[in-house]
């Protein structure tokens, strides 16, 4: 970064972009309006170009054209879209396929842990996480009469190794955490909390959805035993777009989800009698995977491969860091304060700016086309999509928020 | 119909589609190769030509021109389309959603019965039923201890409601079956089969892959409980397109279904601790929908809306009993006999023809362009989609099976 002008001039901004080595990815996405300040790419990312074309041959090549013939490639595109993103996450190609939704994979991979943990009847969790996975976990512990053991981190900085070594009984069977909060953006501790884990007997199953493409994960350097995650947020693989599964090696024989569809089963075509899995990672399909929507996730998980996860994370902490920097110059003074982790190696790829008026303040952003997220109670959520967002859309989106507190 | 010639004469596969009310919706449909006889749209149904500009819409504008904005409408597109599917099954509209797969759903309906009849330990299914719902009954039986009671109903046939009426009793929690079976085409008795189970106490489940968009299935009027099905088959809704979810009215916010995802939460973007389900369809629905998948599915079953159920059938009628009189014709004296029901009112919209070399046939015959499916173990399954498959397909098809088996 050659920038030396300070944060706040708009030249800064511009030099930032000038020497960002990612800056070409931008021009890969669909930007209709270049007035719009997109700063949800963690809720919705963008639409890369490629994807139009990409469906329209899956639909009007493959489907129109192939019909019932194209399942002979089909019955391996989640398996092959599956080893495109296994880079990212830090899996081996034969550990990952997409699935389902991050909802149905997460509550199937619990399961089979649970499963593979007879006898304990203590599943760790956060308060502080994400939704989805807070209720499910509700709903299977209602389901099986076990204990959910609730952590109550600090909200912003999250779950601490220290907190679940606490929670740690030889009762824990499974410990699940979103490795970034959705929210305040904290990185867990996922190669100690993983450890710590395994250490008291219990596996591990970690939601990747706002890591995924943005903050290296390492699941294998860190012996993770199971994971999931979404590809519509930095992954850009559109609305819904079906969500991952991650299982260790050493595990997919030995693991088994509780949904046994026949997409699991060996010999899938020969529609025998009695549910016999495969021995791999298909034994984690369950029903037909959806094509067109795994066409174009495939497009934008490629494009972040095609990036790399160390140039991502690298301007991840760039642009916060940046944004950070703007928030303090501009609106400590003016009643907010961060509710993201200050330190760039514990905070993912967006940053929470807290403020009273959140709410009201996210509605009018909107009006002025610069598009953050409200989260409750009182955090701006701006999320800072590394192949898509600009140092100038920082600035220019929290330039909007002084404006509409009157500090401009 | 006004042909009066010999049903194995070409002009009357061209008299019976010149009769044809449905005649016109197959230009709706993209057909690549004029010379393809698609004898599979029950696998897998064309492509309607509006999906490719409708794709392209949620894909360019919804999605890339809206971005996060697009949820707005997003959140309610699986009840719409629920409601559009409604009528062709049956329901009410507000009875219906898309969502997930036909396995997932068939699944969490079933947990849903069985945690509504407590102390009840046994489901009744048939062997011949598909082999996804097989397996994961299987899943959940051996999860929770219960006891499958298998029908072993004349695979023809299928199984029939004395069959079940021989299997009821007051240990049944559940009855689920596939409506239409996907070999035989043998529709089940689904009135006196429900009213069977009401009486034992027993809830119903049943799957309408097979059934719905070409079989009425009058869910509504015969008081099924619960039912599922896909929307890539008659519905052609493209490979893998998301499944539905029926749950009666009167059920909706007394059952709960196992996957407590946040999409079925009140107040959903609260984000609030502890899970607080809709008390209405919503309450079915899990994680984040696929709405590009949603638009194709659309589409396709808009088009079936538009032809409407009953005028559906009776093509379907008139197609299978045309393929079963040039079979008796041609097929016959070369060793073929018929797989499915011969009465018209007992078989849906395929008919199997069975021979002993049929995977051998079905391999040659794609060869010549002529793709039906292959079932284990020896029927050649045409599938006979009323809105894009012609008499003159027909004709074609059986004609080509007829020269394989050197009756030319």
């Amino acid at each position: 970064m050659t920038a030396t002008s300070a944060p706040t001039e708009t030249s800064h901004a511009a030099a930032l972009d000038a020497a960002d080595p990612l800056r070409s990815f931008r021009d890969r996405f669909v930007i209709d309006d270049p007035d719009v300040v997109y700063l949800d790419g963690n809720s919705l990312g963008r639409l890369p170009r490629a994807t139009l074309d990409r469906l329209a041959e899956v639909t009007r090549g493959e489907w129109g054209g192939e019909l019932i013939r194209g399942w002979e490639h089909w019955l391996t595109y989640p398996l092959e879209v599956g080893a495109r993103l296994a880079p990212l996450i830090g899996a081996d190609a034969d550990e990952v396929t997409l699935a389902d939704s991050t909802t149905v994979n997460v509550y199937r991979l619990a399961i089979a842990a649970l499963d593979a943990r007879p006898g304990r009847t203590v599943i760790v969790t956060d308060r502080p996480n994400f939704p989805t996975d807070r209720y499910l976990l509700e709903g299977i512990a209602a389901a099986r009469q076990l204990t959910i053991r609730w952590l109550e981190p600090d909200p912003v900085e999250g779950p601490t190794a220290a907190d679940v070594a606490a929670a740690l009984a030889d009762d824990v069977a499974l410990v699940t955490l979103s490795h970034v909060n959705y929210r305040s953006a904290a990185i867990a501790d996922l190669p100690a909390i993983t450890t710590l884990a395994h250490d008291a007997g219990a596996l591990v199953l970690w939601d990747l959805s706002h890591s995924g493409g943005s903050v290296p994960v390492g699941l294998r350097e860190h012996a993770v035993d199971l994971a999931a995650g979404c590809t519509y947020k930095y992954l850009n693989g559109g609305p819904g777009a079906p969500a991952y599964v991650y299982v260790r090696r050493e595990l997919q024989a030995q693991l088994r989800q509780p949904i046994w569809g026949w997409f699991g089963q060996r010999d899938q075509f020969a529609m025998g009698q009695g549910y016999d899995p495969e021995p791999d990672i298909r034994r984690y399909l369950v029903g037909t995977p959806g094509i067109l929507a795994l066409a174009a996730a495939d497009v934008g998980i490629a494009l972040s491969a095609e990036a790399g996860i160390d140039a991502i994370r690298a301007k991840g902490i760039a642009l916060t860091e940046y944004a950070i920097a703007l928030h303090d110059a501009w609106l400590a003074p003016l009643g907010c304060f961060v509710g993201s982790p200050r330190d760039s190696a514990r905070r993912g790829a967006h940053v929470a700016v807290r403020h009273p008026e959140a709410k009201r303040l996210t509605r009018e952003l909107i009006a002025r086309k610069v598009i953050p997220d409200f989260r409750a109670p009182d955090s701006i959520r701006l999320g800072l999509s590394p192949l898509t967002t600009s140092f100038g859309d920082v600035h220019r989106g929290i330039a909007a928020i002084r404006e509409l507190l009157g500090g401009a």
